[in-house]
């Protein structure tokens, strides 16, 4: 690639300003949170789909690939230049276009913040539900791609059950747009589904027609510990089976507990070998009344402290200690692996049971919490890559995490996506006949493979792979 | 084709009693609720996924038509043998295979009646709320292949929102696995979604699993008569804006109780010119004081009378006006073009207006009625097609009608999909890329074009078309 001509006439679009193949850019656009690295060629800062659309064209006649990008904060290496190329950073394309009340609607551009979006809506009296744990940085677009989850999915879903329309700069440099601002709509294919979750492989976002929902009145926050696991798993099917849907339904097995204790002091009982934070949202006059109803209901299965908040301050202490688990993971060892599984919820106690095991059997620690609602856990092996053989070890309790989840009915990924971090594992859960429908829709709409290419499907033998952004020294 | 030899392989894949080339099975199976007919050339009805497996992988090397057929009561022709072949009757997969209470997941056979399921859930305390007007008779596989709709969606969403995954078989005859039992799920592309609403284009559904709720404890109706449509119009932002979504927000305009009042004695002031039937459902114990601040709410929007339905009798009273529009309306005129577009809900009124404008331009009775809350119009011209020149002036109030409500920013199909019946107006609506590549996943997963042929994209010149089942006689 004759990377100075690239620039030429990557500027002669968007402007010298907005390209860069300098090392400085190239090295700040190589990696996401997965604590990978791969250097991009070129590093391009589009303003418009137009734009967009000029460059993926000049990238589809050579051949170059295209990493469409946001904030970087992805969990599964989605925006990672697995093969160089161009990186199209999205986050000048931030305005919010339109907020509409009467129908509950938002136009915005894909480098808006989710936070952001939020606030403003909120400030209208509206709500955008989905509310992954990056949404203070991550954006729109990057949401969209990896289809973002978060708490509140177990009542409001995830980030495909807000998306109504897409503009998309398809990989030939076409600009479609799929749906439109009706939640009703069978006009074609749903192409705006087959985008969300696409993880950049099929097309560059360009515009998003959002749903919006009243905002609620109120919330109230609880936390109960329980004896067991399976106690609180006990307690989600029954709140939902007692027709309350909370807005979350969050967990912390007994790992997690004990991590947070060794970091610093809990205030909960050393009995307590699980806890779950319970939030409903709704009609203030109405909450009091349903948390009383949730606090009887679970009570005879194994409770063993409640905490209801009675205060904003009080709300806040409570979610403390659920956030305080990631930070007090590095106590453990140095290196993180943290996967995102999702099982039936009844089969979560099943799960965090089989997770102890697969600790013990490879004597690394491994430290569950999560989303209990819908079953999502979010599985932290905990390792020290410096110790000798240790990236084996790793290696082989995630293929038996995978493995267990899929046995169990599950996926292998419920909101962070697959990328290149889970690819080697998919075919764990999809058939071949599975596979190849969707390698056929990708070969379809982008026949020279150009868009975030390397991603989601099984990696092929000599396929180019990261390196780790901190290299493990002695 | 040599139909005989088609009649023995299939005979040796379904047995010969699920196998018919008889005249009296070809016409049983002719026709849907478009009122047009074409005759397939062979009616088979299997029992399993593999069966369907062998028949596509036969009818893709022969290059014959599939054409999957439920309860064939589709409103757009999506069933009908355009181009004859093989209708794969999918009745006899009818078993509800499984309900999981507590993740509350449904796994059936795409064969099971909608209601039938309702009821069955409903037995165990849970819900699947959506509620196509054909749910009496119409399959869950066919609610899928249209992206059903209906009343409740407003507040729960179509069918779309409560399918989890699919097996299908695809074109070329593999059997596919998509999504799972997880809402939340990215594991590759989302198919599940391309699927629902593809109408039977891209593979046929042999199992679906289904999410459900907690069937909600009470709900209760009301009817408020307006003196404007622009009133219930309002009326339907401001109870949103109100935070409160009701299950359904019916209504009624004009030229609907006209028709109901032509048909029969109705019971409402002369000065009601829009009705809205709003039904609220939930815990018993906030449904009085949802009710009563619904009434507050739209006090100020020209409200001429409001009924609260006390009993089930009273709710049943008030469902009776709406259902009586559909049966008032052949007082009219003996033929009848049921449109289904849709158009942001703050548009309704604008569309009414147009609406009025091209019944009068083209002196064609039009009747309308539907989902306020989600701006999704059941759009009917009532004409007598024995009239000459009718046909013509129908086809161009149809066009304008559709013109309209794309330039409004809606859909011209809400719940009942393309088929044949919308096919002409698609691209009014979807840009050339669009379309194109909507296309090009089409021509990925049925190169050889034998799944359902001649549906949703617009009619190439020469393609054969059906013949109206009753012909117009003078």
């Amino acid at each position: 690639m004759d990377t100075e001509q690239l620039v030429n006439q990557l500027a002669a679009i968007v402007g010298r300003e907005n390209v860069s193949a300098s090392a400085v850019d190239r090295i700040t656009h190589s990696f996401d949170a997965t604590q990978r690295q791969c250097l991009p060629d070129v590093v391009v800062h589009p303003a418009s789909a137009g734009e967009i659309s000029q460059i993926v064209g000049l990238a589809n006649e050579k051949r170059i690939p295209i990493l469409p990008r946001g904030a970087g904060s992805g969990f599964t290496g989605g925006s990672l230049p697995v093969r160089g190329g161009i990186v199209l950073v999205l986050t000048r394309m931030n305005r919010i276009l339109e907020i509409d009340v009467d129908n509950l609607i938002a136009v915005v551009e894909p480098g808006v913040v989710t936070a952001r979006l939020q606030r403003e809506v909120e400030r209208l009296g509206l709500f955008y539900p989905p509310d992954p744990a990056s949404k203070d940085f991550s954006t729109l677009g990057g949401n969209i791609a990896e289809c973002a989850g978060g708490p509140r999915c177990v009542k409001y879903g995830v980030t495909r059950d807000y998306v109504l329309g897409l503009e998309v700069v398809t990989p030939t440099g076409d600009i479609i747009h799929t749906g439109g601002r009706a939640i009703k709509n069978v006009v074609g294919y749903d192409l705006t589904r087959l985008f969300v979750g696409s993880e950049g492989t099929l097309g560059i976002v360009t515009r998003i027609i959002l749903r919006l929902l009243p905002k609620p009145e109120a919330r109230k926050t609880m936390l109960v510990a329980f004896s067991s696991i399976d106690g609180a798993a006990r307690a989600v099917s029954a709140i939902i089976r007692g027709k309350i849907i909370p807005a979350t339904l969050e967990f912390m097995d007994a790992s997690a507990i004990d991590c947070v204790r060794k970091a610093a002091p809990l205030d909960l009982p050393l009995t307590c070998r699980a806890v779950l934070i319970i939030e409903v949202d709704g009609d203030q006059a109405q909450l009091d009344g349903q948390a009383a109803r949730i606090l009887e209901i679970i009570q005879p299965l194994g409770v063993v402290e409640t905490r209801v908040a009675a205060t904003a301050d009080e709300s806040e202490a409570i979610w403390k200690v659920r956030r305080s688990v990631s930070p007090s993971l590095r106590i453990l060892n140095p290196n993180k692996f943290n996967e995102d599984i999702v099982v039936p919820r009844s089969r979560v106690p099943e799960m965090i049971r089989a997770l102890e095991a697969i600790s013990n059997r490879y004597g690394v620690p491994i430290v569950n919490f999560g989303h209990a609602g819908d079953g999502n856990i979010h599985v932290n092996v905990m390792v020290d890559l410096r110790q000798s053989g240790m990236q084996v070890k790793v290696e082989q309790a995630l293929h038996d995490i995978f493995r267990t989840t899929v046995d169990l009915g599950g996926s292998v990924s419920g909101e962070h996506g697959i990328g290149t971090a889970k690819a080697p594992y998919i075919a764990m859960e999809l058939d071949p006949a599975t596979l190849a429908t969707m390698r056929a829709i990708k070969q379809a709409l982008d026949p020279r493979n150009i868009m975030n290419p390397g991603k989601i499907f099984p990696p092929e033998e000599g396929q180019p792979s990261c390196v780790p952004t901190v290299s493990p020294s002695p």
